[in-house]
């Protein structure tokens, strides 16, 4: 079973300096190329089921795998001040490790069993601040492309309350022949 | 004082199912935008001598500024098993975060007092897979183009032991108008 | 009125070396920054119906804008043998220009009267070969994010016979300021 | 021989319409997949050499290939009144091209005997307008990374006489397995 619960201790962040600790926790399983009798839905049904657990940076950024379907992946979360850039807004790389996430996702759940991929190029166009009581944003990924050596993507993230498009971005991945069965 | 420890309990992982749990803190300081008398490289010199607090950013994936000059800038960190993707290597959003803090860094950089910026797009390649254990990584962010209104600034991410490139990326940064005094 | 008639002398390529020679026209006007009065869409309607001349970039590489309206633009054209690559399929060039010129004339068709735009980011994926002989291609720009300062883009190219789709891209666009009046 | 003689009429635009023609030539030879026993960098060479002839976008847009090393091609040119975009300054377009010809060669001067190549993701910044009198320009490919399946590339335009840099681009191509022979 995949466990995340994060407990941030202390006040909210003031103008003083003040220490913040934040207790995170996942659960160690197996890469999903070990499941190589599974297609890639099948894989990522698993793990919104709880079955498979999920990627560890999951829980380092605090998002989640909420949807899949063939070609559509969706992640949601809520960024906290964990994740905050020098400006104290919502570090840019928070955004593209969740339209990564969405954009990968999007692309094995298309994968047949024991075929995998990975991203080559990723580009992502951020639009406006993003501060860490935003509240929850939803990142849908869809695949554009999908050919024998290469598929494409593109994922957009919108606050779930206000509607606002925050980033967008496209992918580029590389699909990784089949290994010989043993 | 920045503070950053980060204890991650348990074993390593293997193929059967374990919970992990990893604890780390940070120092909740003020935004940048707040030293306006100081120019971006005297914060970021601030910051690499502990004066200033490095964003929650760094606590949360593990990567440091550790130089600053004018117009580069250089993060180093070593990922962990807690920035893991479905394939159990690091996670493409891993090496964003880290390309993307370099490359803010290094136009930040060359800001004048006040003057603040911020990432409208970020464009990264992904080489190799890359593992918990590769070991070091050293990420160096250079301005190429510093303009009225814009900057563009390229960035490549290397193992310090074995010298392997893992990802390179460029940014396009807005830079914005001084903020009037009060 | 815009004039465009091409005409490409002599044989269709063949394995020997023969001088191909391709004479283009197209009328000379005035930069649209010219039209200070007129809207985005508004210049760009003036533009289909033939009273401002097309910008001389699509005669020399033989594309046409044909629809718009308020965050969309459409061009379209047949490349010819005059834009091959040295594998002697088209050019990623052509449809790189193809792209902007529709991204760019998306966010035009947004754009106040007097305010003008210029690109400063294109990321483009190219998906399959494209030949001189695969026929008319569509290429159709919608606009994601208008902010004040900058705003994003999404274009695909299309096969129009076929359906195949060939590239896709997006863009940041600066928006910039209004110039004084005189 | 590759001739490329461009004639453009009429006088240089001014505020009124006047027709313009522009008529060049190029020399119609054999796609570089036929010289199959010839290295990328030796094809390269005797494209420079005039004794394979250059691919025919070189004549369309005015630009030429001028030097290459293993790892780096070189092209130059200059953009005149027929690469006009909409403000009357070069299209983005040309810039595009122009770098995605020297990231491709730069790619191709790496390849052995018989192995192709293909653009699969272009990423373009432009960093100021260029006008049709802005001179000489010279734009450099260099490899960054050069794998089994995949090969990645930079490369920037730069005005000869006054120094500036008008755009920077990055690329990934995908590599392509040799054909296996008749």
């Amino acid at each position: 079973m995949t466990i995340d619960e994060i407990v941030i201790e202390g006040p909210q962040p003031t103008s003083s300096l003040e220490q913040r600790t934040r207790t995170h926790t996942w659960t160690s399983g197996r890469p999903v190329t070990d499941y190589a009798h599974l297609t890639g839905e099948e894989i990522l049904l698993e793990w919104i089921a709880g079955r498979i657990p999920e990627p560890s940076i999951c829980s380092t950024m605090g998002f989640h795998l909420t949807e899949v379907k063939p070609g559509t992946a969706v992640f949601e979360g809520e960024p906290g001040d964990h994740v905050y850039n020098p400006m104290h807004t919502v570090h840019g790389g928070y955004l593209a490790t969740l339209l990564d996430s969405a954009l990968g996702c999007a692309v094995m759940s298309r994968m047949p069993a024991g075929v995998g991929y990975t991203t080559t190029q990723l580009n992502v166009h951020m639009l406006r601040p993003l501060f860490a009581d935003s509240g929850r944003l939803r990142c849908e990924g869809v695949v554009l492309h999908q050919g024998r050596t290469m598929a494409t993507a593109e994922a957009r993230v919108v606050g779930v309350e206000n509607g606002k498009l925050y980033a967008h971005a496209t992918t580029t991945c590389a699909i990784l022949a089949p290994r010989p069965s043993a």
